[in-house]
């Protein structure tokens, strides 16, 4: 690889005094166990509204832990979630909620919102959390901005671009692809990665969500390299079909301690060890190379692992944020699952296909093929993994890593079987 | 009391089965402290960013505590507060961040934000957190929409009225002053409340202020109950001195876990116990008499002092959200420091005046007059009455508690000295 120059920033960063890394045991590690999964069908057009949709999901992820409504008393959430704890309250019907939290970032929350879950369920503020995140997204849909409040990015900036945005939103950085592209671009050439490695992951991913009957682009069969490298070219070198699907859907999940977890329905899926990560940027999008990624980007990997009993190499398979093919190389190399700028070399012969390849990514299909739900449904996969009910099953996975965006301030953690 | 029915779905509520109370100390309890405190001066006109404020109360809280901005590796933020986590990061130049969550809820949202920075250190996952509050509100502000976003609150309805907004905005229910204007109404009417009551909360408060230099009304001098009767009518029964004021400034803490802050400078602010609580509703303003609130809202202070060695009677101090003071008394009531309906003869003859007050109320001059950062200028007073530095000092003050918006989804905690 080439390697690069850091800035002067960077510089600073770079010779700050080293910290002790910490690798005391976290008070909430193995404490924690997810104990329902639940989901909507998944679609480009579901005329539902986010709320309803939010509803469904939980009370199936409910029913699936074999809890009842009145039982849940902690609520995590996305930041972007526009229905409040209360309205949900309201809605669903649940207990008394003694404790919530909400997490920031996007692509980047999933993880910290289970995390947080984790920490409320450990700590004794209560019993059982409820996780959800749901979004009417589709082209068809009636409710989301896909909808009726449609449009192009271009047309949806406002009169007045607020923030930190005013310094690129007028450079042409309008829509997330764009910010993704312009770190896909320099990732190719500082490392040698190619337009091959980025269709690995997409042919990888499809190959997932056509096993999934509840994928919405399985039913359109797998995608070859040419046919890859023929899609419309979005935000170069970002293709189509490299790009997530837009769509209407939810997902819940309930989080329960793991005493609680040992007397209910389903087999254990315990949150084994947590990280989360974010770097100094004033707009992380397009900050991504400013400072040494070396550094930066692999702590979150490096913590996730000293305080595990797991080493990369014992993961079974592993969930990221596919919403753009490239990240998912980078995630890669941010977990340490490979060295910086070895991503692209880690994709090949199959390698994050499963149940066979050396690392099975994304094995429902994930945001690319199966729905996006912002990250959150790559959370029941790992859990379906762990309880040996994927239909791109593992043989005998034991544990699951599962990260959020790495392009944000975001988090991951471990799922492991009893 | 008059009492009066409760609505079928109350009914509902009430009926639920009963649940075992939840007596486990929590393990976060006594472990961690509130190790550092700043602020910017407080102001209706301080022609400031909102960023450039919060990061001078981060540094100042950060050197209060003898720490380095590198020392910090937690961050819990409001969720209304704009500034993200990677923005304050690059901003102040912190260290590895390894910890962060928001806090929904605006004023129900300050408790919560020092629990989950609790949770943080005490669970291992991090060692100093950093959690502000900055505010360009003032009148005179160029940067807030006081300033050149201004305007009354119907000419900021939007030609689209969005979610549950759309049931009462077409109401007059414009703007808080309005929604709380209703609650106060029926507790008039069913407690025989008065508005000698609200004045007594007005009065109490700005005294502290006229004690407090950093204040932003106490230099107008203590109020009568005359002047307070007199005041201009906002919302009936709501008069301009029951409103809290809008400013600009910026507050921020460090929390740390109680080991660490055994070897820092200042004396040691324990965060002793907490609770959270949410009540079922679409919108919480509106919804709040239909349940029976001795049910519902005296959740919170029975959670907040089961778990505690102090009773209500303990308590040398209270921070309460003075948003508008009929709330403080139905706080009070919340809180379990008096009965419901009992608020308005507890708030008799001086009590909530500090020092030798039954019960001293917000003695920096809290949002009525002090400055209204959304409450979070209510915790730093809490750590002063503990370290003995208040200048409405509660002589040898061993517990103080501090309670967000009980309008809200809220949360509650005790603060305690060593």
């Amino acid at each position: 690889m080439r390697g690069r120059s850091p800035s002067s920033d960077a510089r600073v960063w770079n010779q700050r005094p080293e910290r002790a890394t910490d690798m005391r045991k976290s008070l909430i590690q193995d404490k924690a166990a997810i104990t329902g999964i639940g989901q909507t069908e998944f679609s480009q057009g579901l005329n539902r509204s986010v709320m309803d949709m939010a509803a469904e999901a939980i009370f199936k992820a409910i029913d699936d832990a074999g809890l009842k409504p009145e039982d849940i008393d902690g609520m995590s959430r996305y930041h972007m979630q526009d229905e409040w704890e209360n309205w949900i309250h309201a809605t669903v019907g649940l207990g008394e909620i003694t404790y919530y939290a909400d997490q920031p970032h996007g692509g980047g929350s999933y993880a910290a919102v289970i995390i947080s879950a984790a920490m409320g369920v450990a700590t004794g503020l209560c019993n059982h959390v409820i996780a959800f995140r749901s979004r009417a997204r589709g082209r068809k849909s009636v409710f989301g901005p896909g909808g009726d409040q449609g449009g192009r990015p271009w047309e949806k900036v406002e009169a007045r671009i607020p923030g930190t945005m005013q310094y690129f939103r007028p450079f042409g950085l309008m829509s997330p692809v764009q910010e993704m592209a312009a770190i896909a671009q320099r990732y190719m050439h500082d490392y040698g990665i190619t337009e091959e490695h980025f269709s690995n992951v997409a042919i990888a991913i499809r190959n997932h969500a056509v096993r999934n009957p509840l994928s919405v682009m399985g039913r359109r069969g797998p995608i070859s390299m040419h046919e890859h490298h023929e899609s419309r070219m979005i935000a170069d070198p970002i293709r189509l079909l490299d790009c997530c699907i837009e769509t209407d859907g939810a997902v819940a999940v309930v989080v329960s301690s793991v005493e609680a977890a040992r007397s209910l329905r389903q087999p254990l899926a315990v949150i084994h060890t947590m990280a989360q990560h974010t770097q100094p940027a004033h707009y992380h999008l397009t900050e991504w190379w400013r400072f040494n990624r070396d550094e930066m980007a692999l702590e979150l990997g490096r913590r996730l692992f000293e305080r595990s009993e797991f080493k990369p190499d014992d993961i079974d398979a592993v969930m990221l944020y596919d919403h753009f093919t490239p990240m998912v190389l980078l995630a890669l190399e941010d977990l340490g699952f490979c060295g910086r700028g070895e991503g692209g070399a880690f994709s090949e012969n199959g390698a994050l296909e499963g149940p066979g390849g050396r690392l099975p990514v994304n094995t429902h299909g994930g945001q690319l093929s199966e729905a996006f739900i912002h990250g959150f449904n790559n959370v029941p996969e790992a859990v379906r993994q762990i309880r040996g009910t994927s239909t791109t099953q593992v043989p005998g996975a034991r544990a699951v890593a599962v990260s959020a965006a790495s392009s944000d301030p975001t988090g991951a953690f471990i799922l492991r079987g009893d």
